[in-house]
């Protein structure tokens, strides 16, 4: 069954959710109880067994105003307004008429004057980065990541009445549409093929007779949510009596076994010949008389041979497979990926942030209020840093300096010593507990408290209490 | 047994044999001969089976002459007069003295008049790349290299009584060590672990406190033959009463079954993720949250799972492994090393660079002399030219433009139009029998010439009888 | 006279003087009056005879309130919290303690609670662009950039008490030291010799060793401006009883009639060598025996004839020189280097990003407010756009779409068609006087509109009246 | 008088010339005659008096052997099989045919084989630089240098009857046509414009109805010599009785005076700005406003003024102008270009190229054969090295290792100690004298031999009497 239908009450918007959530003790169940209301009435649990990578759900919720406060045209103004918004980075103009798919960008800035020109006279506008401008898409994206463990992305889509922005096509992501003013038609079809089921990467743009027949034809009205994973063909127009205004929440992109194997394979070879000494063996004098493209027709007991060492040797591999390793290479991916957690006016009393240290009338108050060893400190979000090792030092990579805008800065990261590790470990582990900057497993005193403050500084730990 | 000794009569000198390979019809055949040449008088079929790769043989010949045709120091005093010779690019001064490891060169070109001077005052003379100069060493390594099906390569090596030249090391390439005039002490040992046997690169310096005991201690003498794996710690010394000259000619650097697996493994995990759609579907949502290097110690059954998977996942891999595919790529490296044919007289009169046309008192002659359908043809050398393809066009690689100078060439190849692959390799695979142009399996006779006139003016075929 | 004393009233605020400003229809006026408020009570024209590019001057007000309102340190910490404000990039810590001068800024983002603790422990904290965090600072650097025709830059400078921050040295710059808190003792010296009157480039640091005496030495005080050119060396201290906040206005770097001139005379070269044979004439055949350095000691007459030619040939270039051209290139670099317009509120609302085009409750509102033959324009500065022409295109450089922050954005320009070129040399001279549209000198009304749609669009023309 | 006849005997071939050029003591004086035989019977002074730079001029010679040893098709059909000639790299085969200009360059090497199947279809060859392969071009090229101060290159055309392999163009070098075989009729034309009299840069081809009318026609025939200058449109084609092969000697590329001043000029403004404050002043507050494109028709009395300052300045750079320097700024990109010297048997035995030190039976023979302080040298030619300074350090700069094809090598120098730089300076003055190592002025003997062992080492130095 691809269709919901549900009626939801008020009560539930998400500036509340939101706020109830800021008291949710643990950053990983606060992701859960979002991800539960995005797909609400769907059980999470249910959602991801039966529907999540395999087919494409709606929720029809007869609410228009269950969504609303995520993003809103009105938000859309105030951002074109006071935000330095530019066509071509932040900004597309883009058009699919008569099955031709235009993009309009004029350079510099996009300001309303010549968005909503571009708007009336039939384009549908896309916003790339939301999140840059927006805190609650900020917010909400920054706590789901923690749900999928992967990057949460979101474009924002406004189309006019009686018009297309965009061709048919598939993405590489898991998308999920919320619509958030307005109506849209969506036509949503099956993966053409077994090789376009999940693919690696998005689809060009398809002509109509590429497609065949949707599997899903369905006016989304505010409130409504569309789920489809990667690969599923999809299309979405304006009937003439109604604009649109959606959001599309992706993530999972290059989240495969298959690009985690790209990390894990290679590096598992290279071990593989640095200790089993088959590997350095050398190749029979003559392999080149009888393999290749130009030998691959011959009948020859050799190429059985050879084909059997090659399987033989692939088939250990897995023995060598640094598989822990690799997940760090992708857990670094992430991180540098991650937006930065936003704060809450709590978190921020208690955070390097909003550390009491000021100046004030010609001199600098409380700057003596520091870290001691009664300070009760925790991670601030269970996945905001992570100990990786590269065989020879280990570092913290962390999130909390990442920037709104994707991949403005560099992944950050500092070295962590020896006699430090075993403290840093037991943090993460730690969460959601609090826990004294004494109770650190390190030798002195001293070592804790200036740990703490590093972790501090860069907004990696925050306190129990205020400073 | 590591020590052979034999006496040799002098009737084998390498001139004769060249001059008698020169009749051998097959390139692959003279290879054979030359290598058990070379190793005389230890059978190659044994050698290969119980010392290559394995352990070090010596050969103690009681024949001077033996070797000497194949380079000597009066070719050496020649090449420096009338050859560019330059510093630090064809030629290294060296010293070992007191345990410290020094290079002299200066720069500009390597002259008599200052090269013997290094050499008089205890320095080591090292040429670099002898078959860019000699024709001897060219022709000898340009028939082994089809013997070895890797680049066959030399350096020859000066030094006056009483010093050494280099400190003890191991190399990374299989090393047949000539000694062509005078004599050097020399002293071979075990690798020092299991991970350096056959090892992927060269060591640096070792010191003597490094190295233990030599397992083999020998003064070679002209006419004698040294030969050690890649992993085997070596050092050579001349003893006060002589200088040695000696050429150390190498083979299967980066050659080994994980070389060719460098290869064949992404490629294989590529076509697995376009096939398999297990390779394209996604990690699982918490898998950060418990693998990783930090997770490490967890006892997690989910750890389990998450490996049995990738094992699983890795253990399918041969049946996606492109083996022909990686083995062409390989083979392309080894085409691009390698050095081009060196052709016999009778060669240089069937091939386009002995054909007739001339110039000749003001007119061309013999511009008529050329390829037609009756004329037989067949490929120069057994492996100097190879089919592969890329998985779009299909290109004909070949080794007969390439220069004495390593890599001074790029690797030269043509695409072979799809109706004309049959016949390259009907033409690849009768060699080492002649076939008319006529027999080739193309469609029109003009085809077949013109491909014929391809081939013959790139050097790749050469006519049975001159043109 | 290098001092001068007054006492000025409060009235004169910085904030007061802006309102007032934003009422002066002509930006070079504006310009004027802020730069005369800045020097007041010194006459500006007095000033740029006698004192620019001569000489120190001092100005002690009397009156710690005359400069408070262009920046303080209450804004300091303001935008330390609010705003990603980064070590290195943006705010450096600095100390000069036994002659020796450190830098010590960490990673990451200068938050409270690091930079007071650098400052409490005796260092000191340059902010490097106070302009892209303050508006005052933005909008009085904007204007006065107008009155140097270079670029006006600025740092902030917080010193605690007892210490100093940074070695005697030299600028590239003239100075505009501007007290604004506290107090700070300054010694200023000559140019040590007359190569370094008026530098070209800054000085390393120098030691106390390397400087003489004073020629100016004293303690400025809240309301104090001290003056000096570039090339006088200069060094400030805070005395044990006060901090010191001020703000150094610069401008003039890289300004000179030998910067100008490196982009006229290889361009008057050129042309030379393009339009007069005797520049394309050969050199003598045996030049190169009597001229150059081995030969400079000879006595050879050839040698008087060939300076005499080289003189001669110089002394031509005048006639090729492209004097407007090379400014122009000259004016770009500094439209680059530019702060673009702040616009205050009645600007605003006149041009495009005032415009009332807007969305509404669901629409598009006022998308007809467009500009028509009747709206009347003007550039909306005197120096915020530039017609250039490379030769062959014409092209409008402008400001209007720069960035805060020096150089984020490229030089914004784009082509004019030779049929437009009239109408924008019209709307450039025509400053501050407003013009409709339908004056403009192009043929077609059409090309009217489009032509002013397209520079209201870029910011860089505003209407008489709000649209 | 554009054209010469005259009738020569066959004594003067240039086989015997260059035999007894090889005892003329003073390479300037061999370049000299070199020279003279070259354009003989013109008188050389009367030539670069008349001619040269101004007008063709064309000998004919009646004497077909003139020239015929320089070069010649049995060369070049030697050097085809023999060396190592790249398509596109050392030759171009090219056809002009009903006006359309064709290349025909394969890939690879350019065999008689497929080099003359082109020519029998009626392309030109060209062989881009024969002083690569052909001893007697490199000798006259590498003295010709020496009278033109200037690189000398050369080309060679081999054109089959009746067909022409180049369109009409003009040059950017001055041209000598030496017609060695067969026959070719030219049309040489005047520049078109004052603007292409003696340009910079080579002309695109010209079709028939560019060029108007010849200045001279006429049927080269072997052993007449056509010169023309750089400017002069030209084309040559064969008729149909009859090939044709000539060689054009070239020289004055980018040898101008313009092209002095382009080092001269912007290091004359270098030196303005750091000794002359007044380059170092400020430009006028406004100047932004008066000057550039968009304010030239202004008439503005500042505009004036600021012109006056600009020319007045600029009358003031021959007062910096580094002329010297500039010259070995020029004298080393010559020194870059030139052909190594071509050592007569003589010559050799007085080098280190033909030092006695060498290895003979076993051992180093007469490495003792070294300088000593009564060993008497000179330089090896007037032209071979110079001395210069980049102001901080004295270098040595030298052609004795360039190499045959162009560029190949790096510009060869050594740095010189400033005890030194008399010793070396004297040295290049004596030339053609010999002095003892003993006369250098140095202070130490030491010193004296380990330079003058420096000098010979690199060829830059030869001896009285063979070593």
């Amino acid at each position: 069954k691809m269709i919901q239908e549900c009626v939801n009450g008020d009560d539930d918007t998400l500036d509340s959710l939101l706020a109830d959530l800021a008291t949710v003790n643990n950053s990983r169940e606060r992701a859960n109880k979002l991800f539960q209301w995005l797909i609400s009435p769907i059980p999470a649990k249910a959602f991801f067994r039966d529907t999540w990578e395999k087919k494409p759900i709606l929720v029809q919720r007869k609410n228009p105003h269950y969504y609303k406060e995520l993003f809103s045209t009105a938000k859309f103004e105030r951002i074109l307004r006071e935000e330095d918004v530019q066509y071509g980075v932040n900004l597309d103009v883009t058009s699919y008429t008569n099955g031709k798919r235009e993009t309009h960008n004029p350079p510099g800035r996009a300001l309303p004057y010549t968005v909503w020109d571009f708007y009336e006279s039939g384009c549908s506008i896309r916003m790339l980065n939301p999140q840059a401008f927006s805190s609650t898409v900020w917010n909400v994206l920054s706590i789901l990541q923690e749900q999928f463990g992967s990057m949460a992305g979101a474009n924002v889509y406004l189309t006019p009445p009686g018009t297309q922005g965009f061709a048919p096509h598939y993405d590489d992501i898991e998308a999920f549409v919320v619509q958030l003013e307005g109506k849209k038609h969506w036509r949503v079809y099956n993966p053409r093929t077994e090789d376009e089921v999940l693919p690696v990467l998005s689809s060009p743009n398809f002509s109509q007779a590429d497609i065949g027949k949707p599997i899903l034809e369905v006016v989304l009205e505010a409130g409504d949510l569309l789920y489809f994973p990667r690969g599923f063909i999809h299309q979405g127009n304006c009937l003439p009596d109604a604009y649109s205004l959606h959001i599309t929440i992706s993530s999972y992109q290059k989240n495969s076994w298959g690009d985690l194997l790209q990390k894990v394979v290679p590096a598992a070879l290279e071990i593989a010949m640095e200790e089993d000494v088959e590997f350095r063996q050398g190749l029979p004098l003559d392999y080149l008389t009888y393999m290749g493209v130009q030998n691959s027709d011959k009948d020859d007991p050799r190429r059985t041979k050879f084909f059997s060492q090659i399987e033989r040797l692939m088939k250990k591999l897995p023995n060598y497979a640094p598989v822990d390793a690799a997940v760090d290479q992708k857990a670094r991916d992430f991180l540098h990926n991650c937006l930065p957690p936003m704060l809450t006016s709590e978190e921020l009393a208690s955070t390097v942030q909003g550390a009491p240290t000021r100046w004030e009338r010609g001199q600098v108050k409380d700057v003596g209020a520091q870290i001691n060893t009664q300070t009760r400190v925790r991670i601030l979000r269970a996945g905001c840093a992570r100990l990786c090792s590269d065989g020879e030092a280990v570092h913290l990579y962390y999130t909390t300096e990442n920037s709104r805008v994707y991949h403005k800065e560099e992944l950050k990261s500092f070295e962590i010593k020896p006699e430090h590790t075993d403290a840093v470990e037991f943090l993460i582990h730690s969460y959601p507990k609090y826990v004294t900057v004494e109770s650190f497993p390190c030798d002195a005193a001293e070592a804790k408290v200036a740990l703490a403050e590093r972790l501090f500084e860069r907004g990696i730990i925050h306190t129990a209490e205020p400073l």
